[in-house]
């Protein structure tokens, strides 16, 4: 493999075998989540009910590194080691000295990165006996990793999806049904939350709030069912720490190391799984490099939010997180990177924020797709919406450089390809598509 | 890496820097394209207004080996090599002793193998001076590729889309305007074709065969254009054999060599990239191996149809080829798999199939839709509803494995993934899905 490659790939056997857990890195070690009457910590009883133990352990990990259990590698390596790429096109075309690499995590089969943590978290409620799992999704793209995970590990799936979703966004509904999830328009008949909420708004379109209150009242119930979730929580973000450690291995091998590592941010998962691995070069090892998280001006937390305890969801059923948040009845408005509009924000990475290691900014959409139609006419990839946040700060960071003349390596995460954000493509080039 | 893996990653390095020609290893030479008045072979100077020189020339060669040029070498290495992946979890399903591998090449931008050819056509034309490209697409895989090359090279694309397919399926279509081509609804009234459909029919849907006419009659009219066609000519079935030759380097990594290679078959041209450049194992070194066409009952070109000259096009404006045929005027039920509803195959193929070196089998599409149900819950990957013809093929080959206890090594190609198809499924999941 030379350094004038394009791709960057990695053999099957160099697909790490352990998590990296960036706790022992941070500065500041993570406040507990709270609970929301006693103000104490809560324990893991508390959370027993919605979660397998083996995951409970690893929200409160201290350990640096977590073993991958052998049948979650087993399934990994179907689609893994997700290919780095330097975008050369890209690089000519705005003319800049930089040096431009991207992790694509767009060829898994649901098209992005969450069936990183999906498959780890099916394979720990497999092995801990649970039957059935519940989840929420808004457009979709955590219910599909999940509803694929649950068909390797044959375990009943039950997607509670935002109606609205359901109904205006087929497709990513198709694929959960076609990997044999059941997938339930909510507010639903299925649940006191939901029947609540059809007795006062019978047309309610629905929200991810409501959404998550049916899953956890579902999972709670029922005695042969949990609840998954697909970002926010300690341990989501570790499972997704493979794409960041290939990155560190795939940049070896061109020769090269990030100056600056940019990542855009919904709940932090697909940012935390990228950059996470580098955080110790720059916590311990002192080296002068960047982390840059890209979030909507739409929905703008670790810009403009407040760093305090909050609910995580609408409803208040969850414990308190200390966060970044934009208040947890904030309503972002309708933008088409739905896995952005999240009021908060990983508590792992928001005291990253608060500690100054990682830096934050946000962009308004039109600046967004300006710069996806240019990387899909250079690099071809129709990127997501959501992944297309990271690409626009990449891009003027490289145009920063081709002003002061610096030949910085940037990595940035493509998290997924905009396969099934096609409408929102049309809007743009259709000159439909405002900032919020 | 070692025989026991699942993914065989092949480095940049690796991918074939020369296209194989299979001509050199038929046991009978192909026959000429003939001219339908005189019906004599026609000469390059017919094509000469429609295709650059370069590719005139690949139409005819009879090299065994044509170096690929650097500048799509260049563009190779952004998606390739191509995974080979070991369908572990699928053999244990089946409970098959055969070792089932799969060819993907669903990880390319467009999500199929049409981009191997289309950057290569986007690269010849470019070299000749040629500034703007006209073709055809029905439900849009091949306009898609073609836009992404043409915006790769700075060409301008003009796209006719069948008008069905441009007002119920949108998602190709603007696929093909993000890569910055001009899609237009065929018939159009942009041609004296179009024009002439439209005056006596304004409601036409169109079909491939106008919409060809227009695309021809556009680059014919035209200085600074020329035509793409995205399958059946022989220059096109070249290109695509980097599948194979990535194929064979990949089997040899798990320590394998393929006992029956599987492609499904529209044109021709995914298949024969697959397995062309395994042809000379069997005709030259007499290996004992089977290679098996797949194509739908509801379009029997090489089962059911006539091998001999026919016209390539509905309206009769092609030369004709030898080839099977169900005769130019067949127009086959609309099934799900779009890409495999032509009345004609290419020529290499068909004269390998009457030499009895392929073998053919055809299946209706409930068939092929129960078996990529099952591979999508098994191996994660949602297939094109053309590629899933291959995999009902494996599969039945799988179980027959298992009736006999042979251990066959069955390699077949996953032409591209089946997310812009979830119609499809919806149709089959629901019940709604019939064979014609």
């Amino acid at each position: 493999m030379a350094a004038d490659s394009t791709q960057f790939t990695l053999d099957e056997s160099r697909i790490p075998s352990a998590w990296f857990n960036v706790v022992p890195s941070m500065p500041t070690p993570p406040s507990p989540p709270i609970h929301p009457g006693t103000r104490e910590p809560i324990g893991p009883e508390m959370l027993a009910p919605l979660f397998p133990m083996a995951l409970i352990g690893q929200e409160v990990a201290t350990d640096e590194w977590i073993d991958i259990p052998g049948p979650v590698m087993d399934i990994y390596r179907m689609y893994r080691p997700a290919p780095l790429v330097r975008a050369r096109r890209l690089e000519k075309l705005l003319g800049t000295p930089a040096r431009i690499y991207y992790k694509y995590e767009g060829v898994s089969a649901a098209g992005s990165h969450k069936p990183n943590t999906a498959i780890a978290q099916a394979y720990y409620n497999k092995a801990e006996g649970v039957k059935r799992i519940a989840t929420e999704t808004g457009a979709g793209q955590w219910g599909s990793a999940m509803a694929m995970a649950c068909s390797f590990f044959d375990l009943e799936c039950q997607v509670y999806m935002v109606r609205a979703s359901y109904n205006q966004k087929p497709g990513r509904r198709v694929m959960m049904q076609t990997w044999g999830a059941r997938v339930i328009a909510s507010p639903s008949e299925e649940t006191d939350a939901g029947r609540s909420i059809l007795a006062d708004s019978p047309d309610s379109p629905g929200s991810l709030g409501i959404a998550i209150s049916e899953a956890v009242e579902d999972a709670a119930k029922r005695e042969d069912t949990k609840y998954c979730l697909g970002s926010v929580l300690n341990h989501v973000l570790l499972h997704q720490t493979v794409i960041g450690l290939e990155a560190k291995a795939q940049m070896e091998m061109a020769g090269d190391f990030p100056d600056i590592v940019i990542g855009a941010v919904g709940g932090g998962s697909n940012f935390a799984g990228l950059v996470f691995p580098f955080v110790p070069h720059k916590t311990k090892a002192g080296k002068d490099m960047r982390f840059i998280a890209v979030e909507p001006t739409a929905c703008p937390t670790l810009t403009e939010g407040s760093f305090e305890y909050d609910f995580g969801d609408t409803a208040e059923t969850t414990p308190l997180l200390e966060m970044y948040t934009l208040g947890h009845k904030f309503i972002p408005p309708a933008i088409h990177a739905g896995g952005l509009r999240y009021h908060g924000d990983a508590p792992l990475l928001c005291r990253l924020v608060k500690d100054e290691v990682i830096e934050a900014v946000a962009y308004p959409q039109t600046k967004v797709f300006e710069t996806a139609i240019q990387f899909a006419r250079s690099e071809g990839i129709i990127p997501a919406p959501e992944s297309a946040h990271a690409i626009r700060a990449a891009v003027d960071e490289a145009l920063a450089c081709k002003e002061t003349g610096d030949s910085k390596a940037i990595l940035f995460g493509l998290s997924g390809h905009g396969l099934l954000d096609l409408g929102a493509y049309e809007a743009y080039l259709g000159g439909d598509l405002m900032d919020a």
